[in-house]
């Protein structure tokens, strides 16, 4: 059977076996963790990993079962406000800060709430006949369930780091490729006049991708490639983190608060003797920068200034997006479980590593498009309250499910933020 | 005498004109205030007005006599640091939050600072026959003092409000003219299409006005004229500041932090039966709001949020700088010295209010335009260094003087700022 | 055998069974938490379960094995600093605020750091026959596992109740009495004299215990019971929070920031039609607030302002040490399992509940006796260092081992703290 | 004519002088300063100079012309709130933070004020005949006066050093004596035993003064003088400021965060050879450290560890005034209007520099002395509700006026503040 929703078009049994693979997925990325490493935050925009385990699952239980299915009764009417994120018109929600501070439900609790919202779930969509709102409703918490794998795992990442130690996620398999050297970037053309950007058509998107519209863009380029860590090394050693003309005066003030040295997860190693040696921390231990890697964990700040420094700047995401619109999407996501970037690069004057590896920062302040409407009801407040001191980021990364990735992907964060997957590209204004 | 330089073209005597007259506006507008009130500093986004004073003189003192003129000898070298603001090609700058602990030089040493300037600039733009590029600084710091007069206004406002009892500024004149009931804003529509805008040709502009540039916009429509206190007060009584769904997250944030009520410097002074009854302070004291003036020294989350409330949306900069090419520039600013909006309004189906009495507040972040060059050299930090957070408002207010305010001009807060005298108009687009 | 240092006489069984009991004792307090329980730091000043299970071995570990036994391996070079609480003399410690950001070893590697520990423990502690110096360190481990039982408990009520629900540690039990209405506190005099406080003798006691010496007390009378809720209840009703006239300043300062109204785990669950019903929540969960119970969890600073309020004072921690000398150390202690405070009270004319139940608050700031010296070397931190900005606390509460209590014991917290079981008595000076 | 008050003897002559001679040493201490001068607040803890100048005269306006002249119409209804520093009881007071923040009224209003009050107390004076209960708030008034006027002093110097180039209060005069290299100091002992201390008799004194009572004391050592820069530099060339087993818990805290290396107002102007070349601030200019000066403008737990250092301690309270009760009250005092310590010492065996030069902070925590009773009324709230982590400072500075200081005088302050001019010396418990 199939149903249609406002232009969606869904099959019971697609809907029904994605939803099986996404709850599976979410479980087996927090399987290798304790119940200690599920209670932690690291800090405030970091949550604990059952927070997300229990949240994802209450997104169903909220958004659906409660608003569809008679006969759902719920697990625990604690649980509204427990594990609500942000939703105001929900009711009130636990204050993030102090996620961290829940030892209630224990994971196996979580995991018991999972168990009882996945049944009825499964016999709900195996059943329900009645009107199809709700299955929009389904596709979004599956897809909301999605970048909470990404964020999981962002978190986790952070939270193990923080310690004494930096424990690991998971063994360290050898497997970076030796560094190539690394063949320059090159610079790809686009040809100034009226594009078409943003969501349309029949596939999911966010409601902030849409609606499609069109854009004037002056002649600008594109680098083929991001920017990597032999490069931004060369930045660093420059003195880029101690000459303020690079920097916006915001992002001069963070870094000099911070003592920013270099990218998140970067700790010089190097001898008495000055020379510096960077060691990176990976989900799967620490090793050896590789210069042949895009660079990741970068704030908007050391983007903005490392493109000063080299006489560019960020693309604009409609630049982007119009040039990511020549390629296909596919390049190396979370299903690989590598968890980390891999080099980057190929022939000249074509682009690589749009997607996958490493989201890239543009240099867009997150707004609305012309015509944008959020959501109606409650699930409005998922995008639309939060466009402000944010930039877009686009492309995903290693930490991204391939199949929640479209071309018009929009991630935002704010400027000072670096324990995203996050790296950059350059662009320019042809003169 | 005429110079040209990169397509500027002065006039001596034009310029000797304009300088005195400038320099003259500046120590009008501080005369009725006391060294004490010329000392305080009321919290750190604002200046005490012995600052304004001495950092205007600060730059003819650093970028003209001190780059272009040999016989110049200075006036103490400390002043290098106290009066700088931010430029770090100058050097060190003393704290924009301790501003107000500095108790020298005293208003009269100031006063004495301005002279020697003063006599050493007359000297030199009489006299100087050599390279003009110069001449360029001498505008720049004549528009820079410009933009300082309306700051020392705006900042001494909020220190005298600050006060207990809150001193007036100068003596109250009976002038607000009865409120005429208000006619009802009216839309004005725009067609989508190819528009220029950004400053291009002749006339003095700031940086970051260019370069001209095209852009695409989708049909819109304008409101006639800026969201009165009347209006607004709608919102205040529908219950708006205690409704999330009207805000971005942040600025629900901030409201619930800060206690917002209403905009700043209203004052309910309703009786025990529960009327409000709104008074505003004004620099020559405290008066009943006028429900036909435009609302002002709101922040852009409370823009933003009546906008929401009120269906629609605010203009985007080039949407409004689009609808203003349609018009002259004119309107209330501060030779009239009242120093606080009047009611706007007229004809239907006209723009009324763009210029003068109130900057309005755009939906669009503060970024560089497509091919954006900063000024070469120091000044180049004048503006690029703080695209980030901000928010553009456009148009001028009362406490703006005529003279410095384009068509183009872009000033920029960040959206939680309120001491600014910034109101809104709406703006949506048609479906 | 038998062992003297330093004035103290050890039997070795004694010793190997104190030591079994202590080391078990602190185990059955952790035994109905989860690991997440375990995980969690609800404050600052609070520590995790696990980090109390693991500080305790530590402190075995560094003061006694790595001291004193040549065979000692370690277990977990890292355990060093992830568990030194602030010994700069051991070198770093793991910042205290970040205790709860700590997932590694989980609660069961510390099980097994505590069995590795122990095993080695005993087996030092039965065979060793050289000096025995460190058999001090022995009776000083114990008596400081002592006091971490009791921040154990202390910290994981804060720690549940800070969650949404505020869920239990164990099953209530109904076991409060009936109020019997409570017999009026009276007055017992005392009277003026040289008067010797402080340890002196053969038992342990702590550095700051000791020495003992003469103090001149002018005549005072102390109260024959702590104050009780209910008599507390009638300093709220009388507007006591609300009155500046009752507080210190600073008090009163913290008071407006907090926005208290009643001893911390107090909560009025009142009708609309104005009645306050206050609960308390305790370890086996909320209950009606016991107007017999001595109030507990009431800051230094609540405790000065009743006194006041009261006409009264608190006593010094001499005052309250010679009147506590009159009597045999007995009360109502932690190896009842119960974990909140009994009704006080009794025979007027004599005094009661001096110990156990609650500590009380003295109005002593905590300052060294005259003659005092630290311990020699790093345990010296102890005590010494911490006398600044605190108040001594006597007495002992329900969450107390009987064990770990002397008359001359020296409890001491911040006037602000709360989560402490602290009540407090009355006390004045004869005119 | 005479008037007694409870147990107070005043003639109206000798109060008629004293407040004449008192009003006027207030305002010559202001005199050098100009209205910016006069405006500026440097930190919380500090008040502007104008405030001084105008708290002192509300004190006569309020607690004797408002409460005792029915003539009496006051000056402005807004300086009741305005000028109020913290007693409650007199309503609601303009917060200590945002003093600088008030430019009106101006220092010539505020002269005005002292004026008009001062003109209303002397004819009030030199008619009264009534009940003489307010003669005792005007010798309070003198008295509180008396220390604002060393307020001023300390709060100005903090003032002017807070600026870029550290203005000066006056001209600088070359007086210090050339360093005698300092006889070293000596112990005088005092034997244990009950004494009496705290203020009795018929002279004025603070309510927190007294009652007179009987204390015990150990024998105990005072050293013949406080310790000087000297004495000091060792301290601090040994690696004082860098080794946590000298300082209090909070004491290190601070310090790392202050990142404290020597005393206030010490600035290292050594030479890239490294040699340590310590100028210290005074209210007459910089001048190079004189190794004989006692050292100055240290905070408690500066004193503390340095004590700690020399294997001693500091005195406490009752110890000082014990031993002080042997000398006069002679040394150097703000009379002298030098404003800086000068050189202390003399025959060995002896007490020196007890009075004057520097406050001495003694080891005691400021508590009520048994049986204190505070002020009836208003006035009750001068000095009890601050009887809280502070510490007890004895026996005046330079910057006190000697017509202020008795032998029982009690200054207190938190231990971390350095502001004011204190010092310490050492004592030490015979074993």
């Amino acid at each position: 059977m199939s149903v249609n929703f406002e232009g969606r078009l869904w099959s019971r049994e697609d809907l029904l076996g994605r939803f099986r693979k996404v709850r599976r997925r979410t479980e087996e990325l927090a399987a290798p963790l304790s119940p200690e490493d599920q209670t932690i935050q690291s800090m405030e925009s970091a949550s604990p990993v059952r927070w997300h385990l229990a949240h994802t699952t209450w997104f169903f239980d909220t958004f659906v079962l409660s608003m569809h299915d008679e006969s759902w009764e719920g697990v625990d009417p604690s649980f509204r406000e427990r594990f609500n994120s942000y939703y105001q018109g929900v009711g009130p929600s636990w204050p993030r800060a102090r996620r961290g501070g829940l030892s209630r439900p224990t994971s196996e609790e979580v995991r018991e709430y999972r168990r009882v919202v996945d049944e009825a779930m499964v016999s709900f969509l195996s059943r329900s006949t009645g009107s199809a709102r709700w299955w929009a409703a389904v596709e979004i918490g599956l897809e909301h369930e999605g970048q909470h794998q990404e964020l999981l795992l962002t978190d986790i990442k952070h939270g193990l780091w923080s310690q004494l130690g930096s424990p690991v996620y998971g063994e360290l398999r050898r497997r970076s490729r030796p560094a190539k050297g690394g063949r320059r970037a090159s610079w790809v053309g686009f040809q100034s006049g009226i594009y078409e950007v943003g969501h349309g058509g029949p596939g999911f998107a966010f409601d902030h991708e849409g609606p499609r519209h069109r854009v004037f863009l002056e002649d600008f380029e594109v680098a083929s490639r991001p920017v990597t860590c032999g490069e931004y090394l060369e930045f660093m050693i420059d003195g880029g983190y101690d000459d303020p003309q690079w920097w916006l005066s915001q992002g001069w003030e963070v870094r000099q608060a911070e003592g920013w040295r270099g990218p998140l997860y970067w700790e010089d190693r190097g001898t008495d003797h000055g020379d510096a040696q960077w060691q990176v921390y990976t989900l799967r231990g620490w090793q050896e920068v590789n210069r042949a890697e895009p660079v990741a964990f970068v704030s908007f700040f050391e983007a903005d200034a490392y493109a000063r420094w080299a006489m560019a700047r960020l693309p604009t995401e409609a630049e982007w997006e119009v040039a990511a619109a020549t390629r296909e999407v596919e390049g190396h996501f979370a299903e690989e479980d590598l968890f980390h970037p891999r080099p980057v690069g190929g022939a000249p004057g074509a682009l690589h590593g749009l997607f996958g590896d490493v989201w890239e920062w543009t240099g867009s302040p997150y707004v609305a498009y012309p015509g944008f409407r959020p959501w109606t009801g409650v699930l409005g407040e998922y995008n639309g309250k939060f466009m402000c001191n944010q930039y877009v980021l686009r492309g995903g990364s290693c930490l991204t499910g391939r199949e929640f990735l479209r071309p018009t992907t929009r991630n935002y964060f704010s400027p000072e933020t670096r324990w995203q997957c996050a790296g950059f590209r350059l662009a320019r204004t042809m003169s």
